[in-house]
């Protein structure tokens, strides 16, 4: 079963793409693993208390993010596809097993391809309409998205 | 990687549970191979003059209904989880690809498990809240998903 293609809307879609120092199986290892996406996954000084990974489809992915003044969000997310270091969908369109979710915001596509001793990183938010995706931008998507990249890729050289 | 369990929740889910005499091979095939599709999905006197199927995670599952006064419905729907003879998972909570979508609806389970010469077939209907629940059931889910079963079961005989 081959994959089925992902086609960015630029209309609706917003993508990160870097090239990173670090092998693609560290990347993957990054975010698969609760103890290691809590070291890295919202940008400092808020920091993450608690991770869940069921990773498999229909599984769940929760976090917990805390703020420095007390603030807390907790995010609910269902895994989709799970193709080992290489590419990871999740989407908060579904709750964990499948359940249609409320407040649909965003599907995430995290695409990793080798390149030399590095990964091409492909991050992608997925939006059901232009508003969507403009509120994602105006909330910071890309120094967001960029600023835990850094952190991820400064995180798995000490690991 | 095991198959994330399906737990229904009797206030948002409808579930249509019945043993047919054909086995779950037949029963796959009915569901997954559009020119079979298109002999049973709807109650007659409605028909399919349309089906478009891509058989992988995030495919499209697409399908044009027609009444017998020239009404016509046509509904895209993305494929979540694909176990051949086991699991079938779709949903409208997704456009193909794994966009969020505007309006959803359902995410439907289709499970088949063997039982003697036959299938134990289980029919699952999602949904996020209780209203939309209530919807489905009024507009005749168990009425209408067990009239396509027995049109299924006719039809799959004579293949």
């Amino acid at each position: 079963m081959t994959q089925a293609p992902i086609v960015p809307n630029p209309k609706l879609d917003l993508v990160l793409e870097r090239v990173v120092d670090v092998p693609r199986e560290l990347v993957w290892k990054a975010w698969t693993t609760p103890e290691h996406v809590a070291k890295w996954f919202t940008p400092k000084p808020w920091f993450i208390s608690d991770c869940e990974i069921d990773l498999r489809p229909g599984g769940i992915f929760r976090t917990i993010m805390n703020g420095p003044d007390g603030e807390q969000a907790i995010n609910h997310f269902c895994y989709l596809e799970i193709v080992p270091n290489e590419r990871l969908v999740w989407t908060d369109a579904l709750l964990p097993g499948y359940r249609p979710a409320e407040k649909p915001f965003l599907t995430a596509i995290i695409t990793l391809e080798a390149h030399g001793n590095g990964t091409k990183y492909t991050a992608m938010a997925m939006h059901r309409d232009e508003a969507t995706q403009k509120q994602h931008e105006e909330m910071g998507f890309f120094d967001g998205w960029g600023t835990v990249l850094d952190q991820m890729v400064a995180y798995v050289k000490t690991i």
